[in-house]
């Protein structure tokens, strides 16, 4: 039996003692009225985890808010679209600082109690000027979680947000609550992908930092369009204790109930931004098992995945598991390919690496739907791990070109 | 003042000594009128050196070859498109082995002496039958250095060849002759570049060897289209000393005069290959400076070359800077962003990691041509290395789309 629930209409306000608020500033394009600031408020002490992109080249927010994270009591988030405030200089982290510094004096808070982002255009000085005349409206607080949800989508089509209560082990509920964007990595000008999570749970911060951690690894870092890494990944988790649980500690029942919520919502909203990826027509689960390690597993899922040809393969709907097997090659990893197999959900199309035999249009009815499995076995070992991804369309391309 | 001097309409067959042929088996497509089978002879002794794939998962005749290669004395060479005889197993050895046999027999050969090579579809069986057909045919030899290159078209839409004659420091001199195939390095089923160079220069194994390494390194090794690495690709060279020169040696003028023409086929044919990638539209040199190592170099070069947002920066022929930063970053190699500089030709695009200033229609002026050099500046060290790379059109994801 699960042991939590969806809240219908739920978000990020839906856990106790969160607030939020969006405004059009016309950052994305000036005068335009798309929402483009958002502003989440709890009054309440908090514990909070963040992880953010391993790109060497970081936004200045994204430096920022791991100055902030030294202190741990994130109070706010303020979050802008259409402007990524990346590869902005010393003028940038004076933008992300004023930001968070905008926030603080709203809440009177201190400004490393302010966690700050952005999404959009690289290498552009951020319109400060339309954003501290949007930030009041932003900062009209509210308990409805779409218009911040709308307030940092991109190329996104779909709103993409959620809400569950969890029942802890101890027979206590707590709420959680998520909104991410990111129409794949690969976004036109702006190659951002953004999570923020609230719960009203009490957790201790050991245990909120672990469980956060793991779950981004098998959600967030096992989607991939095609592998550009963005400058300004974030996904930040805040609890603010006021379900007035005991508060949830490492290896215990509850932590594992608080888990298992946690990781299906990140799984999830990671598999929305998929199916929402730009201009994508289909949603492929990759999973490679018999691996000697994990890491090895996902190095070969992620070259699979990553590959141009094989994309192209997935958009014609198409079973050709050799241009699989060139991929799985090139991956970096040991392999013996006299030992490997591939299947298209249930249907196998190679054996001890040449073809099983199933005739083309047997494994065609398996690979020419919206969405279906690709199954490689390494017969090396016992590890396994999966990714996500989707194909590479001909509109994908089109869409790229920028204006 | 060049040391070498092309020869028109030259190419494998123009060094002394060497002869080849051509036949259409219906290999490509049964019945067709294609020519997709070629084989080249010398009769005198030689001396060879190959580079094959680093792909794990490797064609049978690049398993064949890299045993042959153990013996030294190919005098031979075979090669089919239209079947890469990839991921076909036992079965496959078996056909790569009669295919060397088959021309050894008709040269009075030792298998061994035999050099082969398969481009083509991956995971189906040769078409033995149809090849033994035609062998006869593409075993009659003549001087014509086109229908061979042909024989190893597959989406190439053209034949890429070229011979030099090389006057040496010491007065004397040798010729080399060259072909390849390889619309880059995807091809669609296909998935292979093969080059095969002969002179008949008299030079020593190891200078031979050493020469040959060097440049692939810096020219085949150089060129990417989306980074799909084949499981057949194949550089070979055979001198056959018919030149009667003194024997090149190791760290000779000579060898440096070899060398610098060696290089020269070998780079102009690597480009070539690039300007004939599937469906491109523009020509990218594209240099990293600046760095720890010449490897940080490279490592950069490809992952900005292979980003598929930053392709459709070049397609568009768009000047976005900030795409350029963001692959490097995940590049995977340490840098210091505030050091980064950016140029497209001469034109500044980016100064320590931040816009420099220049109007888009400026830089828009270098980077909207056919052919444009993307200077990367990391400002850490004195190494460089340069890659040769290509846009991705949406023509290319309708092209590899299979039917």
């Amino acid at each position: 039996m699960a042991t939590f629930q969806d809240i219908e209409g739920g978000g990020i306000t839906t856990p106790l003692g969160f607030q939020a608020g969006a405004a059009a500033c016309g950052i994305k394009r000036p005068g335009a009225d798309k929402l483009d600031l958002m502003v989440l408020f709890t009054p309440h002490e908090t514990t909070a985890a963040a992880t953010f992109t391993s790109n060497r080249v970081k936004a200045a927010p994204v430096r920022v808010c791991q100055e902030h994270m030294q202190g741990n009591d994130i109070r706010a988030v303020i979050v802008n679209s259409g402007n990524a405030n990346a590869c902005t200089g010393a003028q940038g982290l004076t933008d992300a600082r004023e930001m968070a510094t905008l926030t603080a004096n709203k809440f009177g808070l201190k400004s490393e109690q302010v966690f700050v982002c952005s999404t959009g255009v690289i290498g552009t000085p951020m319109p400060m000027e339309r954003l501290r005349a949007g930030f009041e409206t932003a900062a009209q607080l509210g308990d409805d979680p779409l218009p911040p949800t709308m307030a940092i989508m991109t190329s996104d089509t779909v709103a993409k947000y959620r809400a569950v209560d969890v029942t802890l082990g101890n027979g206590q509920a707590v709420k959680i609550g998520a909104m991410t964007k990111g129409a794949g990595m690969i976004c036109p000008n702006m190659a951002t992908m953004l999570c923020f999570i609230t719960t009203d749970a009490a957790i201790h911060l050991d245990c909120l930092r672990e469980l956060t951690k793991r779950a981004v690894k098998y959600t967030f870092n096992r989607i991939t369009v095609e592998g550009d890494m963005s400058t300004n990944d974030t996904v930040l988790v805040i609890a603010n204790g006021q379900a007035k649980n005991t508060p949830i500690e490492s290896d215990t029942s509850e932590a594992a109930a608080f888990y298992e919520a946690l990781y299906d919502i990140m799984l999830s909203l990671a598999k929305a931004m998929i199916r929402d990826a730009e201009k994508a027509t289909r949603f492929i689960e990759l999973t490679v098992r018999g691996a000697s390690t994990e890491e090895d597993a996902h190095t070969i899922g992620k070259a699979v995945a990553n590959s141009v040809l094989v994309k192209c393969m997935w958009n014609a709907g198409q079973p050709y598991w050799g241009r699989v097997m060139h991929a799985i090659g090139y991956a970096g990893v040991e392999v013996d390919e006299t030992r490997i197999s591939i299947d298209f959900n249930d249907v196998p199309a190679a054996r001890e690496g040449i073809a099983a035999g199933t005739p083309v249009s047997t494994m065609r009815d398996e690979t020419d739907s919206k969405e279906h499995r690709l199954v490689i076995d390494l017969g090396l070992g016992e590890a396994s791990a999966t990714v996500y991804t989707t194909d590479l369309n001909e509109n994908f391309v089109e869409f790229n070109l920028l204006d």
